[in-house]
């Protein structure tokens, strides 16, 4: 099943305690991507500039990830500079250089537009509305956000609510939304607000989901060796709407399963920089961790 | 099965978002012992003033508390006010009248020195130490401690950690004794220096459990009505040891269920004031919250 994913592709250089990289291969959409890919045949729709290394295309190519929508311009591809603090969650942003990021007008070529999962990632909120106008057939629109679009663009945010299947943000951004600090309340606040459910982010602590049929709470995977926590909210909403897409199954059944995938897929991503992580594993060392999941929070 | 409790007995005057109250029953070896009631027989060793008015004896004694250790002597009762600020996660405190609490020594008169499970509440660790001088018999000593105790008497404290069968801190305590920001690896470090487990308490997201034997993940229950945080982790440990007690089972299985059991049980005490919400609950009301957590993290 094919999943439509939208959003930034981007050189990254990170610097945290366990060392730094200078424009490795990043963006909300590449993550997604990458690890829906592991489930099903992601559609990425993203601009890249001249800079943009034929290696990463090869890469994206090789995890079955359709390139029919990556735009090539003139002039850089987006760079973004951050050092993570020490405790590994707050960051410092360096350097942004949105290059040819700044004018992305993302058009669904062909045939994406007909697609029935269609994943949001983190970009403005009035180009995550252009995808939504242009998306002729949806069964599952998922989008993630940031503090930056509550702070610069929350009407516009919110405008898109309505038209969302399940909202993706984490504990501070639902704080910022509603003004709660309670996760359940601030969730519910939320689940009025969009057509299916709401999933919570809570870092090392785990995901919540809230959904209209009852709510769950996903651990995360206890990882030892935190290298860099860049991309684990978008390889997490990246595995869970493809894993979402292969099995059709949308009940609180289905979403449970596919947060238990995106929990476990995350875990991987922070145990590198970049990719590096992601481009070692299969499927099954996935799913070894789902296993290790389930038996991390069994009790009798 | 008797369980001793050792730590404070106090008049709490508390605000938080949700109201305020004056002189209310508090205490960490109070809550503790509350808790703790609901499985096995709880010994409470601890100081109050003239001021303690009979009515909480009262309550003591109706939920099978012994209070034969519990010493009155001239002055008054500590006092602890506090205020919360609006996550109810931090907190000021507004005054400490430490009274007949400065010079508590904890004594344990007659057949108290031969219990097999001991609880050593929050209290300075050279009081705890006194109390595990006389210890005669110890099967399970589980140990809890605060962040004042880190900052002020931190030889002393990890001094006592060998001779500790189970560990029970929060995340920030973790990282203030390990400088670990990871969970795990803090939780992991703590681990080679008790005897048994190490407990961290992570508020609203629940406990992680590390043992030899492996380790485990309990969600906290979600509380949509969140009152008054005071005496969550002291009812948390009672009501872990005082099911550890009544079981006997100290396996990786038996503290997982025991853990669970204290999440439920401290899910109520946030609920309400003092002990409000814990004066209306049984055992059953529990168990019920226990099928819920259980629910709660279920997945295929």
């Amino acid at each position: 099943m094919k999943v439509l994913i939208v959003g930034s592709v981007a050189y990254d250089t990170v610097e945290t305690a366990a060392g730094r990289v200078e424009y490795a291969l990043g963006g909300a959409a590449t993550y997604a991507s990458v690890a829906a890919g592991f489930y099903a045949e992601p559609c990425l729709v993203g601009v890249v500039g001249e800079d943009f290394e034929k290696k990463h295309e090869e890469f994206l190519l090789s995890r079955g990830v359709d390139l029919s929508g990556l735009q090539h311009k003139p002039g850089k591809t987006f760079h973004w500079a951050g050092r993570y603090l020490p405790d590994m969650i707050g960051r410092e942003t360096l350097d942004t250089q949105l290059n040819v990021f700044e004018t992305f007008d993302p058009v669904l070529p062909g045939p994406l537009d007909s697609l029935e999962y269609v994943f949001l990632a983190n970009i403005h909120p009035s180009l995550q509305k252009r995808v939504l106008d242009q998306a002729r057939n949806p069964r599952l629109i998922v989008l993630d956000t940031m503090d930056l679009w509550i702070n610069t663009a929350k009407a516009e945010l919110e405008e898109l609510f309505p038209r969302v299947d399940v909202l993706v943000i984490n504990d501070e951004e639902a704080r910022m939304l509603t003004g709660e600090y309670n996760i359940l309340r601030g969730g519910e606040m939320l689940l009025q607000r969009v057509k299916k459910a709401v999933i919570v982010k809570r870092g090392e602590h785990g995901s919540t989901l809230l959904t209209k049929e009852g709510m769950f709470v996903a651990p995360a995977y206890p990882v030892k060796d935190l290298v860099d926590p860049t991309g684990a909210g978008d390889s997490f909403a990246g595995a869970l709407i493809g894993w979402l897409a292969r099995n059709g199954d949308l009940t609180l059944s289905g979403l449970k399963s596919a947060l238990v995938r995106g929990a476990a897929l995350a875990s991987f991503t922070v145990e590198g920089f970049s990719m590096d992580r992601l481009r070692k594993i299969s499927a099954e060392n996935v799913e070894q961790r789902v296993r290790e999941l389930k038996a991390l929070v069994a009790f009798e």
